[in-house]
């Protein structure tokens, strides 16, 4: 009998190890075919140079809509399909300004012959925000370092311009718990203001970069205050005026011409692997095809949409047989609806669908460091198993906390939520800022990204959850 | 009895938590004040953009030690000085060039309107190669792939222009696994071709860029043999040159004015804090302060440069008593030499100095993953139960294998050597390439490379070996 256990137990332990094995050979050639024929990087070009940024309702949108259809097919889908939804449509409307006059003395160092010219600082109004109508809207400047200092000072906003120069905390090692910290100003300063009557506001960038490109992003408008302009501000120009501020009022201009128009319609592009022993549950692996409407969208989330595609096309290339129904969607309008993730969870939905895992990729294409996710202790134990076939390729760190705005809410039809965690250093240096372009992105930091993106949609599907 | 054991039991746990946990706060504390307050991207910026690339002999490298010794004091050193050593002293001499006639046609389509342009291919002479005397140098192109296809060529190869088009493999997820596979063909390509009568040859360079930049570095001329002149091509030219032989015969031209100077003089740059316990006892910390002709030597090793220094900053600024005696070390001439390395090393050993620990970071200011160690297993054993100390700040990998050029000859007086990993995917895109700037590096991943070599040389200086 203690024979019989011992060779049961040899017959498992090598059975595991086989199996250990053959997926460590096969997401090694998955890694060898992504990092040597990898098309991620070719298509981001594409996507960045043809088309550019693509925020939801301007033309580039539906451009990159095509061109996210014709990748697919080209890339292997069974089947590539549009599912519409309607988005907000906000513009910019023309070039942000932000100006101030400053005294200039051309040579005399006691400044007798110098003279007032105006310094323009580099602003981009806030997404979602409303201009100036694009009149020229001027006010003195009150600082302030936070809410707290907001509320301290609450009496002599009126009719004022708030900076909130709140920083981008630089001692959290993971640049995204900065970015938590601190978005809550780009998100609800300009109606935290508003409360007091404050009649525009100005909002250091959330950023730690050493440039000066001012990032702009999502906000929202309490509808019991009044919708002033809000303006985000590059570093270097909001030390500037920080600094200016301590030397008595100072009086700024401002000229956006932002504004809404009715919303529009947009499309999810999904491309689908059917499965051969599941074909009616679903894996979902994606990123959001929209971007902000300056730079390229490369890292956000050009990354992401790429390597969705690189996945799908390498395993087609070594002739991988999905069990489960994979579907690699290419989400609408993240950055200002989410219509796009909503539309695709409500259909799932209406379709009584069982959806066993989502996979987002929108933290940038940069070197990929581990995943995130969200599912119960046992599930999470069962991931975890498969560290040391992830890490090799870099994904050392298999974390509890993960899923993405556009997977988010699989979770009400009974998915698995995980999202890629690539490098943060750099990644709120380009973050919804002018720099935010294909040079950006290295290539084979790109495509290491999709090579975990794959191996792990591989074992999920190998091996069920 | 019983008691007696799980009370001693107790207060060894809380003993080991507490340790734990007072290095833990003091390893935030040097975290945040490098990451807040930390000169080395600063200095980088000084030396790249001051002083610029610094080859043994150069002035700039000359003006590199002043620039060395000045921010090792203004750093806090307690003592600084220079170690004289000789050097190597090999000048490029000039513009490298290599080209070939194509036939080129404005715009008939049959080309009767053709006539042969020279097509100038981007080249550099590789570091330490003899040129061609400053004069052009004809021949016949023979391709070969490996050194097999050579051995199989070497008929055809006499008097002929060797072209070694070994790619860098691309499936090595570890970039410096491909870097060890290819280097080779520079180092040894020049005479292994000589041997068979070649008059020159073109490798191509040890880089998966995605651009054309030629990568220089070492080489090394089997004396036995003719000491031809030696070109590094880049990723581009290479292929348009391989594609080129295989549609016939093909001759290009070339000149270099690379030679050697005499030896000259240079020196290791040493800034010392002084133990208080054992003073007689060494740490050593360093990078080489060196670098190639070409770019501004920014990860290849102004990053290890800065960050050493930074770590001494960081130590004083939160008034650290070292136990050890740690030495910051700029060392002199490792890219063609590493006369800097032995020099050290030489003294330590004249003098018998006990050496407990030395670390090197020279592989580029990217994240830092992990550290190398090259111990015992007992040492070995030890640093690793230190790694959640390190893991929050991204050196999650303590890894044996570990050391660098300038400190491996320590292990002969004791050293255990290690070395700091950060992330290698870009840096065989810039290393020893005129794309090495400061541009190319980040701030914060710099920094954080700055936070794990403080704070593991905290631990070793606090815990010994």
């Amino acid at each position: 009998m203690r024979k019989y256990y011992f060779l049961l137990l040899i017959s498992f332990i090598s059975f595991f190890a086989n199996a250990q094995n053959a997926d460590s050979l096969f997401i090694k050639k998955l890694s060898d075919e992504i990092m040597v024929n990898g098309k991620a990087y070719d298509n981001l070009r594409q996507l960045c140079k043809q088309i550019g940024n693509r925020l939801s309702g301007s033309p580039q949108m539906y451009k990159a809509e095509a061109w996210g259809v014709q990748t697919l097919e080209k890339s292997g889908a069974d089947k590539v399909w549009k599912q519409q939804c309607k988005v907000p449509h906000w513009v910019r409307g023309g070039k942000d300004q932000l100006w101030t006059p400053v005294f200039v003395s051309a040579n005399n160092p006691k400044m007798l012959d110098g003279r007032l010219e105006n310094k323009y600082l580099d602003v981009l109004a806030i997404g979602n925000s409303e201009g100036t109508g694009n009149k020229v809207l001027t006010g003195e400047v009150v600082l302030v370092n936070s809410f707290d200092e907001l509320e301290n000072k609450k009496e002599q906003v009126k009719d004022k311009i708030v900076f909130f120069n709140y920083h981008f905390n630089e001692t959290f090692v993971r640049t995204f718990a900065a970015y938590r910290d601190a978005v809550k100003y780009r998100a609800s300063g300009a109606s935290s203001a508003a409360k007091y009557g404050a009649k525009a506001v100005i909002v250091r960038s959330m950023s730690h970069a050493t440039d000066n490109f001012p990032h702009t992003g999502g906000m929202r408008y309490d509808t019991a205050y009044s919708k002033i302009p809000a303006m985000a501000i590059g570093l270097g120009d909001a030390d500037w005026l920080a600094e200016r501020t301590t030397k008595g009022k100072i009086q700024v201009s401002m000229k956006s011409n932002a504004h809404f128009l009715p919303d529009t319609l947009a499309h999810n592009i999904i491309g689908e692997l059917k499965g051969s022993v599941y074909p009616d549950q679903y894996i979902t692996i994606g990123g959001h095809l929209d971007s902000w409407d300056v730079g390229e969208g490369a890292h956000d989330d050009g990354a992401g949409i790429v390597q969705t595609i690189d996945v799908m096309r390498a395993l087609k290339a070594l002739g991988y047989q999905p069990r489960y129904t994979i579907r690699f969607v290419l989400f609408a309008n993240e950055e200002n609806g989410l219509r796009g993730g909503t539309k695709y969870f409500e259909e799932a939905k209406a379709k009584n669908e069982k959806h066993l895992f989502a996979l987002e990729s929108d933290a940038g294409g940069f070197t990929p460091r581990g995943i995130g996710i969200d599912a119960s202790d046992e599930v999470m134990a069962k991931i975890k198993s498969w560290a040391p076939l992830l890490k090799p390729y870099g994904c050392d760190n298999l974390e509890k906390g993960g899923g993405g705005a556009d997977i988010g809410q699989l979770k009400n039809v009974g998915a698995v939520l995980s999202s890629l965690s690539p490098d943060s250093q750099r990644y709120f240096d380009i973050h919804h800022a002018r720099s935010d372009v294909f040079e950006a992105v290295n290539k084979r930091e790109l495509h290491l990204g999709a090579v975990n993106m794959a191996a792990l949609i591989y074992l999920v599907d190998k091996y069920g959850l």
